[in-house]
Protein backbone atom coordinates (compact mmCIF):
# COMPACT_ATOMS: atom_id res chain seq x y z
CA UNK A 1 0.00 0.00 0.00
CA UNK A 2 2.58 2.21 0.90
CA UNK A 3 4.01 2.05 -2.37
CA UNK A 4 1.12 3.35 -4.53
CA UNK A 5 1.36 7.22 -5.52
CA UNK A 6 -0.06 9.97 -3.10
CA UNK A 7 -3.27 11.81 -4.39
CA UNK A 8 -5.00 14.83 -2.44
CA UNK A 9 -8.27 15.30 -3.35
CA UNK A 10 -9.84 19.10 -2.38
CA UNK A 11 -12.99 20.07 -1.46
CA UNK A 12 -13.73 23.99 -1.61
CA UNK A 13 -17.56 25.29 -1.26
CA UNK A 14 -19.74 27.59 -2.82
CA UNK A 15 -19.19 30.27 -0.83
CA UNK A 16 -14.82 30.77 -1.84
CA UNK A 17 -16.12 29.89 -5.51
CA UNK A 18 -18.40 33.16 -6.09
CA UNK A 19 -15.88 35.08 -3.90
CA UNK A 20 -13.23 36.14 -7.14
CA UNK A 21 -10.42 37.08 -4.79
CA UNK A 22 -10.87 33.97 -2.23
CA UNK A 23 -11.11 31.61 -5.26
CA UNK A 24 -8.04 33.05 -7.24
CA UNK A 25 -6.08 32.00 -3.91
CA UNK A 26 -7.44 28.99 -3.58
CA UNK A 27 -6.90 27.96 -7.28
CA UNK A 28 -2.93 29.44 -6.93
CA UNK A 29 -2.46 27.11 -3.67
CA UNK A 30 -3.93 23.86 -5.56
CA UNK A 31 -1.58 24.46 -8.50
CA UNK A 32 1.08 24.39 -5.80
CA UNK A 33 0.04 21.26 -4.44
CA UNK A 34 2.29 18.24 -5.94
CA UNK A 35 1.34 15.38 -7.13
CA UNK A 36 -1.90 13.74 -8.62
CA UNK A 37 -4.73 15.60 -7.40
CA UNK A 38 -8.42 16.80 -7.30
CA UNK A 39 -10.78 19.78 -7.23
CA UNK A 40 -14.35 18.95 -6.11
CA UNK A 41 -16.49 22.50 -5.95
CA UNK A 42 -19.61 23.77 -4.78
CA UNK A 43 -22.20 25.43 -6.28
CA UNK A 44 -22.36 29.13 -4.26
CA UNK A 45 -25.64 31.39 -4.85
CA UNK A 46 -24.72 32.25 -8.02
CA UNK A 47 -27.45 29.15 -8.96
CA UNK A 48 -30.03 30.86 -7.04
CA UNK A 49 -29.42 34.55 -8.51
CA UNK A 50 -30.16 33.22 -11.24
CA UNK A 51 -32.74 31.03 -11.00
CA UNK A 52 -34.42 34.27 -9.46
CA UNK A 53 -33.92 36.17 -12.49
CA UNK A 54 -35.23 33.72 -14.32
CA UNK A 55 -38.41 33.43 -12.20
CA UNK A 56 -37.27 29.78 -10.81
CA UNK A 57 -38.68 30.03 -7.58
CA UNK A 58 -36.04 28.62 -4.72
CA UNK A 59 -37.71 26.57 -2.65
CA UNK A 60 -36.89 25.30 0.80
CA UNK A 61 -38.30 22.64 3.13
CA UNK A 62 -37.49 22.65 6.93
CA UNK A 63 -34.35 24.50 5.74
CA UNK A 64 -33.57 22.21 2.77
CA UNK A 65 -33.60 23.44 -0.47
CA UNK A 66 -35.82 21.24 -2.81
CA UNK A 67 -34.54 20.72 -6.51
CA UNK A 68 -37.21 21.03 -8.92
CA UNK A 69 -37.03 20.59 -13.08
CA UNK A 70 -37.02 24.17 -13.35
CA UNK A 71 -33.74 24.47 -10.68
CA UNK A 72 -32.23 21.13 -11.53
CA UNK A 73 -31.74 22.73 -15.11
CA UNK A 74 -30.50 26.27 -13.66
CA UNK A 75 -27.73 24.20 -11.60
CA UNK A 76 -26.99 22.05 -14.60
CA UNK A 77 -25.87 25.37 -16.00
CA UNK A 78 -24.62 27.24 -13.60
CA UNK A 79 -22.79 24.28 -11.94
CA UNK A 80 -21.73 22.20 -14.69
CA UNK A 81 -21.14 25.08 -17.19
CA UNK A 82 -20.27 28.29 -15.50
CA UNK A 83 -18.60 27.60 -12.62
CA UNK A 84 -17.07 24.79 -13.54
CA UNK A 85 -15.60 26.13 -17.01
CA UNK A 86 -14.33 28.87 -15.31
CA UNK A 87 -12.34 27.37 -12.78
CA UNK A 88 -11.32 24.89 -15.91
CA UNK A 89 -9.79 27.66 -17.56
CA UNK A 90 -8.09 29.55 -14.83
CA UNK A 91 -6.44 26.10 -13.66
CA UNK A 92 -5.38 25.83 -17.35
CA UNK A 93 -3.77 29.24 -16.97
CA UNK A 94 -1.52 28.31 -14.12
CA UNK A 95 -0.14 25.54 -16.08
CA UNK A 96 -2.79 22.48 -15.12
CA UNK A 97 -3.96 20.36 -17.08
CA UNK A 98 -7.55 20.70 -15.91
CA UNK A 99 -10.63 18.57 -17.03
CA UNK A 100 -14.37 19.54 -15.92
CA UNK A 101 -16.34 17.13 -15.07
CA UNK A 102 -19.82 15.90 -14.04
CA UNK A 103 -20.65 12.36 -12.67
CA UNK A 104 -22.50 11.84 -15.99
CA UNK A 105 -19.22 12.01 -17.74
CA UNK A 106 -17.76 8.71 -18.42
CA UNK A 107 -20.43 7.62 -15.67
CA UNK A 108 -17.45 8.08 -13.58
CA UNK A 109 -20.55 8.73 -10.32
CA UNK A 110 -23.95 6.95 -10.82
CA UNK A 111 -26.72 8.06 -8.49
CA UNK A 112 -30.54 7.65 -7.78
CA UNK A 113 -32.77 10.46 -6.99
CA UNK A 114 -33.41 10.73 -3.32
CA UNK A 115 -36.15 8.78 -2.05
CA UNK A 116 -38.94 10.54 0.17
CA UNK A 117 -37.30 11.64 3.46
CA UNK A 118 -39.98 12.26 6.55
CA UNK A 119 -42.80 12.88 3.34
CA UNK A 120 -40.34 15.49 1.84
CA UNK A 121 -39.41 15.15 -2.11
CA UNK A 122 -36.15 16.98 -2.54
CA UNK A 123 -36.86 16.68 -5.86
CA UNK A 124 -33.92 15.92 -8.91
CA UNK A 125 -30.79 15.02 -5.78
CA UNK A 126 -28.77 12.92 -6.03
CA UNK A 127 -27.63 9.70 -3.61
CA UNK A 128 -24.76 8.31 -4.66
CA UNK A 129 -24.37 4.67 -5.66
CA UNK A 130 -21.29 3.62 -7.32
CA UNK A 131 -17.91 6.11 -8.01
CA UNK A 132 -15.75 4.65 -10.77
CA UNK A 133 -12.44 4.99 -9.04
CA UNK A 134 -10.73 2.91 -12.20
CA UNK A 135 -11.68 5.54 -14.54
CA UNK A 136 -10.77 8.57 -12.50
CA UNK A 137 -7.53 6.60 -12.05
CA UNK A 138 -7.08 6.24 -16.14
CA UNK A 139 -7.51 9.65 -16.41
CA UNK A 140 -5.74 10.95 -13.07
CA UNK A 141 -2.61 8.68 -14.37
CA UNK A 142 -2.75 10.18 -17.65
CA UNK A 143 -1.84 13.46 -15.46
CA UNK A 144 -4.86 14.97 -15.92
CA UNK A 145 -6.48 16.87 -13.26
CA UNK A 146 -10.13 16.23 -12.48
CA UNK A 147 -12.34 19.60 -11.72
CA UNK A 148 -15.92 17.86 -10.32
CA UNK A 149 -18.96 19.68 -10.49
CA UNK A 150 -21.81 18.67 -7.75
CA UNK A 151 -23.59 16.95 -10.68
CA UNK A 152 -23.82 13.12 -11.00
CA UNK A 153 -26.61 11.27 -13.51
CA UNK A 154 -29.11 8.69 -12.40
CA UNK A 155 -28.03 6.26 -15.37
CA UNK A 156 -31.57 6.71 -17.11
CA UNK A 157 -30.35 10.40 -18.89
CA UNK A 158 -31.14 12.61 -15.98
CA UNK A 159 -28.88 14.90 -13.96
CA UNK A 160 -28.64 15.18 -10.57
CA UNK A 161 -27.42 18.00 -8.02
CA UNK A 162 -25.63 16.27 -5.52
CA UNK A 163 -24.01 17.55 -2.41
CA UNK A 164 -20.21 18.02 -3.09
CA UNK A 165 -19.18 17.09 0.19
CA UNK A 166 -20.04 13.58 -0.83
CA UNK A 167 -18.84 13.73 -3.83
CA UNK A 168 -15.85 14.37 -2.36
CA UNK A 169 -15.79 11.50 0.23
CA UNK A 170 -17.30 9.01 -2.18
CA UNK A 171 -14.41 9.59 -5.09
CA UNK A 172 -11.49 9.71 -2.05
CA UNK A 173 -13.07 6.47 -1.43
CA UNK A 174 -13.02 4.64 -4.61
CA UNK A 175 -9.58 5.97 -5.33
CA UNK A 176 -7.64 3.55 -2.71
CA UNK A 177 -7.57 0.97 -4.47
CA UNK A 178 -5.06 3.44 -7.13
CA UNK A 179 -3.50 5.90 -4.63
CA UNK A 180 -2.81 7.02 -0.90
CA UNK A 181 -5.61 9.60 -0.82
CA UNK A 182 -5.61 12.65 0.94
CA UNK A 183 -8.96 14.01 1.58
CA UNK A 184 -8.93 17.62 2.59
CA UNK A 185 -12.46 19.74 3.14
CA UNK A 186 -11.79 23.36 3.52
CA UNK A 187 -14.21 25.32 4.81
CA UNK A 188 -14.46 28.70 6.66
CA UNK A 189 -13.11 27.87 10.30
CA UNK A 190 -9.58 26.90 10.40
CA UNK A 191 -10.40 23.39 11.55
CA UNK A 192 -11.96 21.35 14.59
CA UNK A 193 -12.37 24.18 16.96
CA UNK A 194 -12.69 23.14 20.85
CA UNK A 195 -14.39 26.86 21.11
CA UNK A 196 -15.94 27.34 18.41
CA UNK A 197 -15.17 31.14 17.86
CA UNK A 198 -11.44 31.20 19.10
CA UNK A 199 -9.14 29.96 16.49
CA UNK A 200 -6.29 29.56 18.63
CA UNK A 201 -8.40 26.44 19.99
CA UNK A 202 -7.79 23.94 16.77
CA UNK A 203 -7.51 20.61 17.58
CA UNK A 204 -4.30 19.61 15.44
CA UNK A 205 -4.73 15.85 15.17
CA UNK A 206 -8.34 14.01 15.92
CA UNK A 207 -8.34 9.98 16.11
CA UNK A 208 -11.36 8.01 16.48
CA UNK A 209 -10.75 8.16 20.50
CA UNK A 210 -10.09 11.92 20.96
CA UNK A 211 -13.39 11.98 18.95
CA UNK A 212 -15.19 9.86 21.36
CA UNK A 213 -13.87 11.46 24.06
CA UNK A 214 -14.93 14.73 22.74
CA UNK A 215 -18.14 14.13 22.04
CA UNK A 216 -18.51 13.05 25.49
CA UNK A 217 -17.39 16.24 27.13
CA UNK A 218 -19.85 18.20 24.85
CA UNK A 219 -15.79 19.90 23.22
CA UNK A 220 -17.23 18.31 19.62
CA UNK A 221 -21.17 19.03 19.13
CA UNK A 222 -23.65 20.00 16.01
CA UNK A 223 -23.02 19.66 13.02
CA UNK A 224 -19.03 19.33 13.56
CA UNK A 225 -20.50 15.41 14.58
CA UNK A 226 -21.49 14.50 11.19
CA UNK A 227 -18.53 15.77 9.39
CA UNK A 228 -16.53 14.19 11.52
CA UNK A 229 -18.46 10.87 11.38
CA UNK A 230 -17.92 11.07 7.37
CA UNK A 231 -14.39 11.49 7.78
CA UNK A 232 -13.60 8.65 10.29
CA UNK A 233 -15.76 6.68 7.27
CA UNK A 234 -13.41 7.76 4.84
CA UNK A 235 -10.59 6.64 7.04
CA UNK A 236 -12.22 3.44 7.51
CA UNK A 237 -12.55 3.27 3.88
CA UNK A 238 -9.25 3.10 3.59
CA UNK A 239 -8.31 7.13 2.96
CA UNK A 240 -5.16 7.85 4.86
CA UNK A 241 -5.54 10.92 5.85
CA UNK A 242 -8.76 13.37 5.88
CA UNK A 243 -7.77 17.25 7.04
CA UNK A 244 -10.28 19.59 7.62
CA UNK A 245 -8.98 23.28 7.32
CA UNK A 246 -9.39 26.80 6.54
CA UNK A 247 -9.93 27.58 2.17
CA UNK A 248 -6.74 29.70 2.58
CA UNK A 249 -4.63 26.72 4.01
CA UNK A 250 -5.34 23.46 1.95
CA UNK A 251 -1.79 22.66 1.78
CA UNK A 252 -2.62 19.78 3.71
CA UNK A 253 -0.29 20.92 7.05
CA UNK A 254 -2.94 23.21 8.60
CA UNK A 255 -6.20 22.41 10.25
CA UNK A 256 -7.55 19.15 11.64
CA UNK A 257 -5.95 16.30 10.80
CA UNK A 258 -8.18 12.83 11.17
CA UNK A 259 -6.58 9.52 10.91
CA UNK B 1 -1.64 5.99 -43.39
CA UNK B 2 -4.22 3.34 -44.47
CA UNK B 3 -2.99 1.22 -41.11
CA UNK B 4 -4.38 3.98 -38.84
CA UNK B 5 -7.48 3.40 -37.11
CA UNK B 6 -11.08 4.89 -38.63
CA UNK B 7 -12.49 8.13 -36.82
CA UNK B 8 -15.70 9.28 -37.08
CA UNK B 9 -16.43 13.33 -36.50
CA UNK B 10 -20.26 14.05 -36.52
CA UNK B 11 -21.35 17.34 -35.70
CA UNK B 12 -24.62 18.65 -34.77
CA UNK B 13 -26.25 22.11 -35.25
CA UNK B 14 -27.99 24.00 -32.78
CA UNK B 15 -31.74 23.36 -34.72
CA UNK B 16 -31.40 19.76 -33.91
CA UNK B 17 -30.02 19.37 -30.37
CA UNK B 18 -32.92 21.72 -29.03
CA UNK B 19 -35.87 19.68 -30.66
CA UNK B 20 -36.30 16.49 -28.48
CA UNK B 21 -37.69 14.05 -31.23
CA UNK B 22 -34.83 14.94 -33.41
CA UNK B 23 -32.15 14.70 -30.35
CA UNK B 24 -32.97 11.47 -29.39
CA UNK B 25 -32.74 10.18 -32.83
CA UNK B 26 -29.77 11.58 -33.63
CA UNK B 27 -27.99 10.40 -30.34
CA UNK B 28 -29.19 6.87 -31.03
CA UNK B 29 -27.93 6.91 -35.13
CA UNK B 30 -24.57 8.30 -33.14
CA UNK B 31 -24.28 5.59 -30.74
CA UNK B 32 -24.99 3.03 -33.78
CA UNK B 33 -21.35 4.33 -35.64
CA UNK B 34 -18.78 1.78 -35.36
CA UNK B 35 -15.33 2.56 -34.18
CA UNK B 36 -13.76 6.15 -32.45
CA UNK B 37 -15.58 9.00 -32.70
CA UNK B 38 -16.44 12.64 -32.02
CA UNK B 39 -19.84 14.70 -31.37
CA UNK B 40 -19.91 17.96 -31.98
CA UNK B 41 -22.72 20.10 -30.91
CA UNK B 42 -23.83 23.25 -31.62
CA UNK B 43 -26.20 25.56 -29.14
CA UNK B 44 -29.23 25.99 -30.21
CA UNK B 45 -31.73 29.24 -29.60
CA UNK B 46 -32.14 28.06 -25.78
CA UNK B 47 -29.30 30.65 -24.98
CA UNK B 48 -31.30 33.32 -26.80
CA UNK B 49 -34.45 32.37 -25.02
CA UNK B 50 -32.22 32.23 -21.39
CA UNK B 51 -30.87 35.66 -22.21
CA UNK B 52 -33.79 36.99 -22.90
CA UNK B 53 -35.51 35.90 -19.16
CA UNK B 54 -32.17 37.37 -17.88
CA UNK B 55 -32.36 40.98 -19.53
CA UNK B 56 -29.31 39.84 -21.26
CA UNK B 57 -30.06 41.75 -24.40
CA UNK B 58 -29.26 39.64 -27.91
CA UNK B 59 -26.78 41.88 -29.73
CA UNK B 60 -26.89 41.83 -33.37
CA UNK B 61 -24.50 43.70 -35.89
CA UNK B 62 -25.08 43.03 -39.94
CA UNK B 63 -27.13 40.25 -38.79
CA UNK B 64 -23.97 38.73 -36.89
CA UNK B 65 -24.44 38.30 -33.20
CA UNK B 66 -22.37 40.25 -30.99
CA UNK B 67 -21.37 38.12 -27.69
CA UNK B 68 -20.98 40.57 -24.82
CA UNK B 69 -19.95 39.86 -21.13
CA UNK B 70 -23.65 38.92 -19.93
CA UNK B 71 -23.92 36.49 -23.33
CA UNK B 72 -20.95 34.99 -22.70
CA UNK B 73 -21.69 34.29 -18.96
CA UNK B 74 -25.10 32.82 -20.59
CA UNK B 75 -23.59 30.72 -23.57
CA UNK B 76 -20.67 28.99 -21.20
CA UNK B 77 -23.78 27.87 -19.06
CA UNK B 78 -26.56 26.72 -21.81
CA UNK B 79 -23.76 25.09 -24.22
CA UNK B 80 -21.17 23.86 -21.44
CA UNK B 81 -23.79 23.13 -18.95
CA UNK B 82 -27.29 22.46 -20.11
CA UNK B 83 -26.49 21.43 -23.69
CA UNK B 84 -23.41 19.10 -22.75
CA UNK B 85 -24.31 17.47 -20.03
CA UNK B 86 -27.45 17.03 -20.88
CA UNK B 87 -26.21 14.95 -24.31
CA UNK B 88 -23.46 13.06 -22.58
CA UNK B 89 -25.81 11.81 -20.11
CA UNK B 90 -28.03 10.73 -22.45
CA UNK B 91 -25.27 8.96 -24.65
CA UNK B 92 -24.67 7.24 -21.02
CA UNK B 93 -27.67 5.34 -21.32
CA UNK B 94 -27.29 4.42 -25.04
CA UNK B 95 -23.54 2.47 -23.38
CA UNK B 96 -21.62 5.44 -25.16
CA UNK B 97 -18.43 5.96 -22.71
CA UNK B 98 -18.99 9.95 -23.42
CA UNK B 99 -17.04 13.03 -22.04
CA UNK B 100 -18.27 16.58 -22.29
CA UNK B 101 -15.72 18.67 -23.63
CA UNK B 102 -14.95 22.59 -24.10
CA UNK B 103 -11.66 23.71 -25.19
CA UNK B 104 -10.49 25.52 -22.32
CA UNK B 105 -10.72 21.36 -21.05
CA UNK B 106 -7.03 19.94 -21.12
CA UNK B 107 -6.41 23.24 -23.20
CA UNK B 108 -7.84 20.74 -25.59
CA UNK B 109 -8.76 24.26 -27.71
CA UNK B 110 -7.03 27.60 -27.67
CA UNK B 111 -8.17 30.51 -29.49
CA UNK B 112 -7.96 34.47 -29.42
CA UNK B 113 -10.54 36.79 -29.23
CA UNK B 114 -11.53 37.86 -32.68
CA UNK B 115 -9.95 41.07 -33.86
CA UNK B 116 -12.37 43.52 -34.92
CA UNK B 117 -13.23 42.95 -37.85
CA UNK B 118 -14.86 46.28 -41.16
CA UNK B 119 -15.07 48.18 -37.62
CA UNK B 120 -17.55 45.25 -35.70
CA UNK B 121 -15.93 44.26 -32.36
CA UNK B 122 -17.56 40.55 -32.15
CA UNK B 123 -16.94 39.94 -28.28
CA UNK B 124 -16.50 37.15 -26.60
CA UNK B 125 -16.04 34.86 -29.79
CA UNK B 126 -12.86 32.93 -30.58
CA UNK B 127 -10.67 32.38 -33.34
CA UNK B 128 -9.09 29.03 -32.88
CA UNK B 129 -5.43 29.11 -32.86
CA UNK B 130 -4.47 25.09 -31.53
CA UNK B 131 -5.80 22.34 -31.33
CA UNK B 132 -4.23 19.68 -29.87
CA UNK B 133 -4.60 16.21 -31.10
CA UNK B 134 -2.34 14.49 -29.25
CA UNK B 135 -4.57 15.02 -25.63
CA UNK B 136 -7.66 14.08 -27.88
CA UNK B 137 -6.36 10.95 -29.55
CA UNK B 138 -5.15 10.10 -26.10
CA UNK B 139 -8.09 10.27 -24.26
CA UNK B 140 -9.90 8.86 -27.75
CA UNK B 141 -7.74 5.60 -27.82
CA UNK B 142 -8.97 4.89 -24.02
CA UNK B 143 -12.14 4.26 -25.81
CA UNK B 144 -13.46 7.71 -24.64
CA UNK B 145 -16.24 9.67 -26.69
CA UNK B 146 -15.88 13.23 -26.59
CA UNK B 147 -18.89 15.35 -26.90
CA UNK B 148 -17.55 18.81 -27.84
CA UNK B 149 -19.17 22.31 -26.94
CA UNK B 150 -18.81 25.65 -29.27
CA UNK B 151 -17.20 26.85 -26.47
CA UNK B 152 -12.87 27.70 -26.46
CA UNK B 153 -10.79 29.73 -24.11
CA UNK B 154 -7.50 31.80 -24.68
CA UNK B 155 -5.29 30.55 -22.11
CA UNK B 156 -5.32 34.00 -19.83
CA UNK B 157 -8.76 32.32 -18.48
CA UNK B 158 -11.71 33.48 -20.52
CA UNK B 159 -13.80 31.32 -22.43
CA UNK B 160 -15.13 32.50 -25.93
CA UNK B 161 -17.80 31.53 -28.27
CA UNK B 162 -16.97 29.32 -31.03
CA UNK B 163 -18.48 28.03 -33.84
CA UNK B 164 -19.37 24.49 -33.86
CA UNK B 165 -18.40 24.35 -37.84
CA UNK B 166 -14.97 25.16 -37.24
CA UNK B 167 -14.54 23.43 -33.98
CA UNK B 168 -15.33 20.20 -35.79
CA UNK B 169 -13.01 20.83 -39.02
CA UNK B 170 -10.20 22.14 -36.40
CA UNK B 171 -10.73 18.70 -34.47
CA UNK B 172 -10.92 16.77 -38.00
CA UNK B 173 -7.08 18.43 -38.89
CA UNK B 174 -5.70 17.86 -35.60
CA UNK B 175 -6.88 14.44 -35.67
CA UNK B 176 -5.07 13.18 -39.28
CA UNK B 177 -1.78 11.72 -37.99
CA UNK B 178 -3.47 9.74 -35.32
CA UNK B 179 -6.70 8.37 -37.32
CA UNK B 180 -7.93 8.07 -40.70
CA UNK B 181 -10.60 10.60 -40.29
CA UNK B 182 -14.52 11.24 -41.74
CA UNK B 183 -15.59 14.12 -40.70
CA UNK B 184 -19.91 14.25 -41.15
CA UNK B 185 -21.62 17.81 -41.01
CA UNK B 186 -25.43 17.26 -40.22
CA UNK B 187 -27.74 20.12 -41.51
CA UNK B 188 -31.46 20.58 -42.85
CA UNK B 189 -31.20 19.61 -46.32
CA UNK B 190 -29.96 15.82 -47.74
CA UNK B 191 -26.98 17.05 -48.67
CA UNK B 192 -25.80 19.45 -51.65
CA UNK B 193 -28.27 19.60 -53.45
CA UNK B 194 -28.00 20.64 -57.79
CA UNK B 195 -31.74 22.18 -57.13
CA UNK B 196 -31.31 23.65 -53.74
CA UNK B 197 -35.48 22.90 -52.98
CA UNK B 198 -35.50 19.29 -54.62
CA UNK B 199 -33.87 16.44 -52.54
CA UNK B 200 -33.62 14.58 -55.01
CA UNK B 201 -31.36 16.38 -57.11
CA UNK B 202 -28.45 15.65 -54.57
CA UNK B 203 -25.13 15.06 -55.42
CA UNK B 204 -23.65 11.90 -54.20
CA UNK B 205 -20.13 12.76 -54.93
CA UNK B 206 -18.09 15.87 -55.21
CA UNK B 207 -14.28 16.04 -56.12
CA UNK B 208 -12.21 19.69 -56.12
CA UNK B 209 -13.35 19.25 -60.17
CA UNK B 210 -16.65 19.18 -59.91
CA UNK B 211 -16.72 22.14 -57.22
CA UNK B 212 -15.06 24.33 -59.89
CA UNK B 213 -17.68 23.35 -62.52
CA UNK B 214 -20.56 24.05 -60.41
CA UNK B 215 -19.65 26.99 -59.49
CA UNK B 216 -18.89 28.33 -63.37
CA UNK B 217 -21.96 26.82 -64.30
CA UNK B 218 -23.44 28.21 -61.16
CA UNK B 219 -25.15 25.30 -60.02
CA UNK B 220 -23.46 26.11 -56.17
CA UNK B 221 -23.62 29.22 -55.30
CA UNK B 222 -24.52 31.31 -52.14
CA UNK B 223 -23.33 29.73 -48.55
CA UNK B 224 -22.69 26.42 -49.76
CA UNK B 225 -19.68 27.88 -51.46
CA UNK B 226 -17.92 28.70 -48.42
CA UNK B 227 -19.14 25.19 -46.61
CA UNK B 228 -17.22 23.32 -49.39
CA UNK B 229 -14.38 25.38 -49.93
CA UNK B 230 -13.86 24.54 -45.64
CA UNK B 231 -14.66 21.08 -46.58
CA UNK B 232 -12.13 20.49 -49.30
CA UNK B 233 -9.69 22.94 -46.98
CA UNK B 234 -10.45 19.72 -44.40
CA UNK B 235 -9.67 17.17 -47.23
CA UNK B 236 -6.22 19.39 -48.48
CA UNK B 237 -5.00 18.79 -44.34
CA UNK B 238 -5.27 15.05 -44.94
CA UNK B 239 -9.00 14.58 -43.87
CA UNK B 240 -10.37 11.59 -45.41
CA UNK B 241 -13.52 12.52 -46.49
CA UNK B 242 -15.87 15.09 -45.82
CA UNK B 243 -19.69 14.31 -45.22
CA UNK B 244 -22.28 16.94 -45.98
CA UNK B 245 -25.72 15.23 -44.96
CA UNK B 246 -28.99 15.54 -43.24
CA UNK B 247 -28.97 15.27 -39.42
CA UNK B 248 -31.39 11.88 -40.22
CA UNK B 249 -28.71 10.02 -41.79
CA UNK B 250 -25.41 10.44 -40.52
CA UNK B 251 -23.88 6.87 -41.33
CA UNK B 252 -21.18 8.65 -43.69
CA UNK B 253 -23.46 6.44 -46.56
CA UNK B 254 -25.76 9.23 -47.48
CA UNK B 255 -25.87 12.85 -48.10
CA UNK B 256 -22.70 14.53 -50.50
CA UNK B 257 -19.78 13.16 -49.84
CA UNK B 258 -16.42 15.64 -50.41
CA UNK B 259 -13.45 14.04 -51.46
Amino acid sequence: MNNMDKITIVKVGGAVVEDPLQLSQLLTDFSDIEGYKILVHGGGRKATKIAASLGVENKMVNGRRITDKDMLEVVTMVYGGLVNKNIVARLETLGENALGLTGADMNIIRSHKRPLKDGIDFGYVGDIEYTDGEKLAQLIKLGIIPVMAPLTHDGHGNILNTNADTIASETAKALVSYFQVTLIYSFEKKGVLKKPDNDESLIPVITREDFNKYIAEGTIAGGMIPKLENAFAAIDAGVKEVVITSASAIDGKHGTIIK
